[in-house]
């Protein structure tokens, strides 16, 4: 498989309406090992990415997700309309977040990254808490970036999501995940509906300080 | 700027030696815009790239990391000496983590990708705590990622370290880093003097389940 990887990653927008269609075994496999080439902590490699194709089961995470969906939906709108409305931008991604919720079963998988405590134990203390988010993090999502800029390839787009969050009980329970791993985002995956290219960001200038916090280049 | 993506994840191994040389800063511009294409929550782009290139502060920094480093050096190796001491990987990466450590202003640049809650305030309480880990570093972690990958494609290499997270509040001091922006890893970044070359990791069907946690492919 080939791929320019600037034109990738340039072009990777959040993909979130899908052909309902299936992906390869061979498909999903070269996604994970894009995901397993990510630097992580001590080439400790402690990730277990779950996939989860059955149609009973995500149909139920859909319904799930879609009933911790509402909530946050409102809570964004209000957020948004106490400082203006949304912009034309947040209206579209609301529309997109919103037939996502109610079409997530149209994902070819729903990904779940997740990391096992047994696999790199010295970050997690005695009550099995990460000592330090970040060194817990660092590991797990460049992997997940890989495994989207793999897919991307072949037309396979996705998005992150946090809203399973608030269902983690119910996930942990539908997914017999055990207490010793820990769940991050839940990424819906399929053959892109929606059309990749160009992402919209502020330039690399507005977000780049040299050498202290709101340092700019020499040459301005 | 052309690359292959597979090929650019597939060696990108970690470099811990680095030329001393200075990388451009089109070429350091090119890396962060690579960063701000990757996927974030609500398309906030709340990170902010503090580049140290300065020798005395680069000097003052690998000061603060080598006393840092070595009372860690110190528990993974007593670690590693409770469970039959380091396999010939571990020890090698043990090795050039030392010489990192005692030369790390050799690195053209010191990267600090941070989180300004200014620009992504919702996702952070009245404390100004994030009330997901999950959230915040899914916003940041797939950047760093692309930043490495597009240093790649310049024989530009580094290494995720969380050494100084021992030392968070010099650092902040030291570069000016404000309290409403969240540090998380640093990333020593230069020329490769270790060689790129392909990664070792365990298989994919080894860290890949199906429909439920354990669960194993239907071919097998």
């Amino acid at each position: 498989m080939a791929a320019d990887l600037f034109e990738s990653m340039r072009t990777m927008r959040t993909i979130r309406r899908f052909e309902k269609r299936e992906i390869p075994e061979e498909v999903l496999l070269e996604m994970v090992t894009a995901a397993t080439w990510a630097p992580n902590g001590s080439n400790s490699q402690p990730w277990g990415f779950l996939l989860v194709r059955e149609p009973g089961l995500k149909k139920a995470l859909r319904d799930l997700y879609l009933a911790r969906f509402e909530p946050a939906e409102a809570a964004y709108k209000a957020i948004a309309a106490a400082s203006g409305g949304m912009n034309p931008q947040q209206a579209r991604m609301m529309r997109g977040a919103r037939y996502l919720a109610e079409h997530l079963d149209d994902a070819g998988v729903l990904v779940f990254p997740c990391v096992d405590k047994h696999r790199y134990p010295m970050i997690f203390d005695e009550q099995g808490k990460p000592r330090d988010p970040v060194t817990l993090y660092a590991t797990i999502f460049p992997a997940v970036e890989n495994l989207l800029l793999a897919a991307r390839a072949r037309g396979i787009g996705g998005c992150l999501t946090t809203i399973l969050r608030f269902a983690d009980a119910e996930v942990r329970e539908m997914l017999a995940i055990p207490d010793h791993v820990e769940t991050t985002v839940m990424i819906p995956m399929g053959y892109a509906r929606d059309k990749f290219g160009p992402v919209v960001r502020r330039p690399a200038r507005e977000v780049t300080y040299f050498d202290r916090w709101g340092g700019t280049l020499a040459g301005g």
